[in-house]
């Protein structure tokens, strides 16, 4: 069946029915999503905001908390949102719980498709065939860019078209304009280092001098990791008070 | 001074201030708005909605009624929306009351800027010279894609990015991740009739026998009209009732 392929260059541009939703935020959620699942972190957990985060690391000890705020890891955090560090880092076995700005508020938005899954450049074969195989309805593909919170981001724009691409080697598909605007970016620029750098999104990690990060999410191809909500990750679920 | 030049991909995309603002909706509004200064055309009186143009038609026998309701001109109206009709029409000293779905919104969202134009493909090099020697606060120039009702739009995009290379011929310049995007849109398609022909609303167009409409809007640098809010149009403004 052909796919009809949408990207929502923002979370505001989501156009039900979504079909198969896949949440790119390549600098940096999505890219350490996949590497967590990669390393074997088990369970993830997503939390929307800092403070869920903290309670349900007090719920379960042996949970790590990881993410950031304003880029950088909030107080008592165990790991920040830096996947070049957590491709480091001991995690097989553990459990954890994430928390970013615009990622993880992203999949939260997506939660109403039929498969939610989470795609960078590291993953983007890979995230592609798991998405055409998993059908949906109408042959709907979704892509959805965090983007940042002053609006579209170059960074995760380009990244779905790299996905575009990938999708258009496994069959037909029709793309709506916004995929082809993302796939004319992913040809326009061979290397994926010099357009995440020159990305606001880039320049504000950079500055934070954390630009290993930014030359990690680059890489391409480099995993098969494809986290699936529900299967490979959920939210915090907070317990209803008596 | 150097000019941070954004572009607002949806009209919801706005991040004031915008400085100096330029609207596009090259297939067709913006390019239509062009051709009528072009043409001669004067007072243009834009209105939001096809009864407010119908009331000022009424109230001044003199004025055209010119513009579309889904794509095509409404019931009683002189023209549609087609600049290749309009640019072989007899405008010269003749009002214009124009109605569109999505370019005259987009007008009247960015009035809050400090200097609206209206740019296109066919006034290019002409809109970012008016829009550089017109300053605006810190050096700002937004501009503003119609984008359609469903959301973004390759041809705006496009023609965005043309205007922001444009820009840059004239002095340095600092883009946005959207402005970045846009431009890397125009440098990757020399062909504009190319583009707009494979955009959702050239297809559309098309589609109800108006290609002509996408050739004309796809002609680059052939008009040095700058139609500017205030100057050269203004929207519609009813009677207040007794």
């Amino acid at each position: 069946m052909t796919r009809r392929i949408h990207v929502a260059l923002l979370p505001s541009q989501i156009d039900p029915p979504m079909g198969v939703a896949i949440v790119v935020d390549v600098v940096r959620a999505s890219t350490t999503l996949v590497t967590l699942m990669e390393r074997g972190c088990v369970p993830i957990l997503l939390a929307t905001t800092v403070d869920i985060a903290r309670r349900a690391a007090a719920r379960d000890r042996t949970l790590l908390l990881i993410g950031e705020e304003g880029g950088l890891p909030p107080e008592g955090f165990d790991y920040g949102n830096s996947p070049a560090d957590l491709a480091r880092a001991p995690l097989a076995g553990r459990g954890a719980v994430v928390v970013t700005t615009n990622g993880v508020p992203a999949i939260h938005a997506a939660a109403g498709a039929e498969v939610v899954l989470v795609g960078c450049l590291r993953n983007a074969a890979s995230v592609a065939t798991a998405a055409w195989d998993a059908g949906g309805a109408e042959g709907r593909i979704t892509i959805i860019c965090a983007a940042r919170p002053s609006g579209f981001g170059l960074d995760d724009a380009y990244c779905a078209g790299v996905l575009v691409e990938r999708l258009m080697r496994l069959g037909e598909v029709e793309l709506s304009d916004a995929a082809e605007a993302a796939r004319m970016l992913a040809l326009a620029e061979p290397d994926p280092r010099r357009l995440l750098g020159r990305s606001a999104a880039g320049r504000y990690v950079t500055r934070l001098g954390l630009a290993a990060d930014v030359d990690y999410a680059a890489g391409v191809d480099t995993s098969t990791a494809v986290p699936r909500l529900g299967h490979h990750f959920s939210f915090v679920t907070e317990p209803v008070e008596q």
